[in-house]
């Protein structure tokens, strides 16, 4: 049994500790009071993964529903906190955590309470359309909870319903906002060329605008944000997309400290190309959009330098300067938002939210951003005020355990423990990268899906993004000795 | 005090009671059983609409949601059955019933029993990625569920969130579906020309293909959906668009007994328009998506005869037809899916629903509609149980009080007092459509938008579509006694 030191915040003293001595069993000192008391001491496999009882329900769901992309089905009565259960017994530390969607544990106490309320029931059963009949205590709802939240300079909030459209409806924003400047202003009418050439899909009124993104960015499976995704083929083939632009991403080399100048050369010439295609696209960028760290397109960081940069020329370019932060919001970076590590001195104009947020949006602050007549940004329900409870409830759950705090302290912990483990194996633990960046943390491996089946038979549920990384994308109620876990059995399972 | 039948289901009898004196009062004598027996007896209205409550909470609002579209506040806690209540007191019969997306009634108790069930709370707090970790009992929630109302000849599905997306993922099937076709079966792999032109977003892996839609359709508002939307320049004006073609869609001319021969030629043309875009289309047609009644477009109708003609020519060219039921789906038409009116010999290949459902997805039967590899279709969330939840209960509640029938007959009642007040005020119930068609039925008049504004001072909640028509959208517990209130309220305001 290892000395981990008990309530170290200082995590450089704790990585300098030897890792594999740490890592010696699953029932690990535990450095920090449990979040989740009732929670395992550790994983339990008690099948092959997929088990008896797991087969039997998938061969069973596939009648009727594509289970192909299935990982397993899940038992989530008897799932608590980072621990996801089966339907055969095994019980896994989930560090993938639903397509990093889950925030605050399975079973989060906090959120029952939430989920059980008169004001939750009623929410579900007598669902607004938003835009027209708002709920009386929408407002609350929302100052309370999502806007409680807003990233700083940004107090207004489009909600939406996932990733895809919290997307599409900033690039609608985006859009509108660039017409509305090239026709001078939100008083200028529409042209009746304009009125009819739109409901033939054609310009002036259905105009050739475009939004770049950046190769091996994510921004969702809609044909608008399909349009800027540039993950993978699969994603992407045989469905129409926008003639828009991609400017390339940051290839950056590991460790920094090593490549520092190469890096940054590499972040310049990138930031060259950006306004290259501002300035020469056939299609006229309305904006660009961008995630903080690219998370479906294999974990690829830019420095706080390059988005320093992108905010720098967009506004000198009167384009919108779009934050993804879908993926890389909610506290998982150590910060409540990945672009708070950036320092900017002018905030985004747009920021989208999903999966932790349990709901989704676009948060903006100019006041021109509200198209200039009702409708135009609208639909049906425009939201869930039952979600919108969920997040609030999450938001409260996040402040009272300090959840940002605790992921950037584990995160660090973690990150040296994995450094520790990529001197020693350095073949399976490339490019490790997330350092400062909460437990958002990923390295590159040669035989990646491997990795991840055999994880599994480990009692570790984790993921992968790109072509060769592995992704970490646990909850925030992950703490130090969850990381001991998940170190020791990552080391067993190279080992094997 | 008027004489209503007091149990006729023979609806024509009914019909032929002098309309004016039935509705002399709004304490009308109930022919049936109400099904909310705690409903107010007739609306409340008490200030002037919105009242200063509502005024005052509409400021509150307003500083962080643009509110320029709101109809009213509501209190959700206070709305029961067919009535909705405001913040002043003011209680309004709803026959748009958010945008014709409440089924069963504000405060239904049993889908109270739903959402307050520990199965419930489960799923809003531990929502599943549900392509990847299916919770145990989701093939029973689906086939418990969504699936039970699956129409004839499809028995799958692929959840979703709103009717955008719904229809969205729908194309995508459909363009995977068209482009496996063309390539050979699904064994066929990718090109590597494919493979890299799609990262770029050009052909032939985002191949130049189209949505066929018709004119004033509405179909959603993310880029794919909008791109087959042709209702109103206000939804489509700034936004980029696809080049996809549109149709005419048939004008009928109304009563329809009196324009019989006009009406069939009519559709023809448009038919042949459709065949005629199918074949010449510069961006060839990979599926035709229709509307049973274009709701939001103005409540624009066709005949069986036309859709069973849409039906064939697809069929016989091999695009894929898919049926928007968004709107007219789940009961609203006397049938509980729209296009069950058609009595077409080959189902719809796909079918798309959300609104009544209060979830959101498409219905399909082919399993080559399963795209060839695992991922094509997929998102984080894939839809949400607590949604799913939520329809199952619907579903019950309209098998329990046979809700459907209940539209059937209480749609030809409302339908003979209008037709009596379309005598009697031409000029007011200009086009009455949708006979036979439930409670879907919609007017034309000169004077809408104030006639949409006057009915709230007369304790009337109701909307309006396209550019003059007045639709009715009631619940699925609208019943007669609702109707005749109605009526009088009508009569009352044109009189006014």
């Amino acid at each position: 049994m290892a000395s981990i030191a008990r309530s170290s915040l200082r995590v450089r003293s704790v990585a300098r500790l030897p890792a594999v001595r740490a890592m010696s069993t699953t029932r690990v000192l535990r450095a920090d009071k449990p979040f989740f008391p009732e929670e395992p001491s550790g994983p339990k496999v008690v099948t092959a993964i997929p088990g008896p009882n797991n087969k039997k329900a998938a061969a069973e769901l596939n009648e009727v529903f594509d289970v192909r992309s299935m990982n397993m089905l899940a038992d989530y009565t008897k799932s608590v906190g980072n621990y996801i259960a089966d339907l055969d017994g095994n019980v896994l530390l989930d560090v993938y955590a639903q397509i990093a969607s889950i925030p605050v544990g399975y079973n989060n106490p906090h959120l029952l309470k939430a989920a059980a309320s008169p004001q939750m029931a009623n929410s579900l059963i007598n669902r607004p359309a938003l835009g027209n009949f708002p709920s009386a205590d929408w407002a609350s709802i929302l100052n309370t909870g999502i806007l409680k939240v807003a990233p700083k300079g940004l107090d207004q909030v489009f909600t939406a319903m996932a990733g895809s459209d919290a997307n599409e409806t900033a690039y609608k924003a985006a859009f509108m906002y660039y017409r509305q400047r090239e026709r001078g202003g939100p008083e200028v009418e529409f042209s009746e060329e304009e009125i009819a050439s739109t409901m033939n899909n054609q310009s002036p009124g259905s105009p050739q605008l475009s939004i770049m993104s950046f190769r091996s960015a994510f921004h969702g499976r809609l044909f608008g944000s399909l349009s800027t995704t540039r993950s993978k083929p699969i994603h992407k083939l045989d469905i129409p997309s926008f003639d828009w632009p991609q400017a390339p991403f940051p290839q950056l080399k590991y460790p920094l400290e090593e490549h520092a100048q190469e890096n940054a050369a590499e972040e310049q010439r990138c930031l060259q190309e950006v306004e290259r295609l501002i300035k020469e696209f056939h299609n006229p960028v309305a904006a660009v959009v961008v995630e903080p760290i690219q998370s479906e397109g294999g974990d690829n960081h830019a420095s706080p330098a390059f988005f320093n940069g992108l905010r720098e020329i967009t506004k000198r370019h009167n384009v919108l300067f779009i934050v993804d932060e879908v993926q890389t919001g909610v506290g998982a970076t150590g910060k409540f938002w990945a672009h708070d590590h950036w320092n900017l001195q002018t905030p985004p104009d747009i920021v989208t939210f999903s999966k932790k947020a349990q709901t989704a949006g676009y948060y903006y602050g100019n006041p021109a951003l509200r198209p200039n007549k009702p409708y135009r940004q609208f639909n049906t329900w425009m939201g869930d005020p039952s979600r919108a409870l969920i997040f609030r409830a999450i938001i409260e759950e996040i402040e009272r355990l300090k959840l940002v705090e605790n992921t950037a302290i584990t995160g660090d912990y973690l990150y040296a423990g994995l450094e520790r483990l990529s001197q020693q194996y350095p073949e399976h633990f490339q490019n490790l990268r997330g350092k400062g960046q909460g437990t958002f943390i990923a390295w590159d491996t040669p035989n990646r899906d491997e990795i991840l089946v055999k994880a599994k038979s480990f009692g570790i549920n984790i993921g992968g993004s790109g072509a060769s990384a592995v992704r970490l994308r646990p909850m925030l109620i992950f703490q130090k000795h969850h990381a001991d876990i998940l170190l020791e059995n990552l080391e067993k399972i190279i080992k094997q």
